[in-house]
């Protein structure tokens, strides 16, 4: 599924790099919790970096319900951005260096889910994706927990995928000169659980502890 | 040294984990290129992912002199976001899980920098910082790509650093649970540098290749 680019994500430079098909879209969504999203509060530009997750054919996010940033987005438009740096690209010339990447950057008007059911189900699909098989091994969330807690969603429609690989590309007759070009790779890694010094004795992680989604 | 925070980097919630001395401030910069620009662009917020390095009270960022981005920011407020995830924090509730991380805001008036020789010395410190050694190794920059390049900077001035760290902070009641809680600790790695294919024969990567900054 792909639709036509809007002005805001029409590529008007480096078009090869550009894509808008969903599942491109998905695939970076899918790969990285954390985002950044540009709103605007008191009229000037701000950004929160915060983690979203893909369910369909929107993106959520979640915060404290007295969030200032959360308000401010209710209703409005805003920019949601997912970047993997997947690699340093060292070229020949200073000017050919360049990162390899993929970048998803959504536009659209953010709406708060209001029914508290609603609210509770987005929020233990974010932990299945997350943390699969943890949300039913809590403690359950409580009422007043769930009032403090606000969900926001964007719709995937105004959006666009800007993908980099591969090695660098230089000028023709620099390829001659005795540089050492190609790429540093950059990659995210979870390390070993680091358990609560107030764990009671005996209880271990579960197997299925892990993080299903990283790039 | 610190500055009051402003009615934009004062922290409304979570105080704890807000601070505004630049040496936490300066940290996080130093630790991790990428970084995420709010600006208006038509009007509406969008964002840029791009890589920012510092030079004492300034970040700089670069980009194509043809960057609608770029063009749009010159002159105009942006606010500029470093990001490092730290961990996943695991809690006994749903509500009470979080990340740990380093991030830091900066809020300002984004300039250009015009000098063709100020612009190249910012982009020589620029690789120093990054790629420390290899500068003196490229091709040297010629007029034209100097010209194709855009160099902005924003002052650190209105800026707020926020951190995360540490087991969770669960309800008192929960600790007794037989939950595992804890932290899966997240960090960037650089892996095996990988050469171009077009590179000479003999061409080795020279022992100081390697990327001086990464959370």
């Amino acid at each position: 599924m792909s639709r036509p680019p809007s002005p805001r994500t029409r590529l008007r430079r480096a078009h090869a790099r550009g894509r808008h098909d969903r599942e491109t879209i998905d695939a970076a969504l899918d790969a990285q919790p954390v985002c950044h999203i540009a709103y605007l509060r008191d009229g000037t530009p701000a950004v929160l970096p915060t983690l979203q997750w893909r369910e369909g054919d929107h993106v959520y996010w979640h915060g404290s319900s007295a969030s200032r940033a959360l308000r401010a987005q209710d209703g409005a438009e805003v920019c949601l951005a997912v970047t993997l740096l997947d690699g340093y690209v060292l070229a020949r010339s200073a000017f050919h260096h360049s990162v390899n990447y993929r970048s998803v950057m959504i536009y659209g008007r953010a709406r708060r889910i209001e029914d508290p059911g609603r609210k509770l189900r987005h929020l233990e699909t974010f932990f299945d994706r997350l943390l699969p098989g943890r949300w039913p091994t809590l403690r359950p969330m409580t009422e007043q927990e769930l009032k403090a807690t606000a969900v926001l969603r964007l719709p995937i429609e105004e959006a666009s995928a800007k993908i980099r690989t591969g090695p660098p590309v230089d000028e023709e007759a620099d390829y001659a000169l005795p540089i050492w070009a190609g790429v540093l790779p950059v990659r995210e890694v979870i390390g070993t659980p680091v358990p609560d010094p107030r764990n009671p004795d005996g209880v271990e992680p579960p197997e299925a502890l892990r993080v299903s989604r990283t790039g």
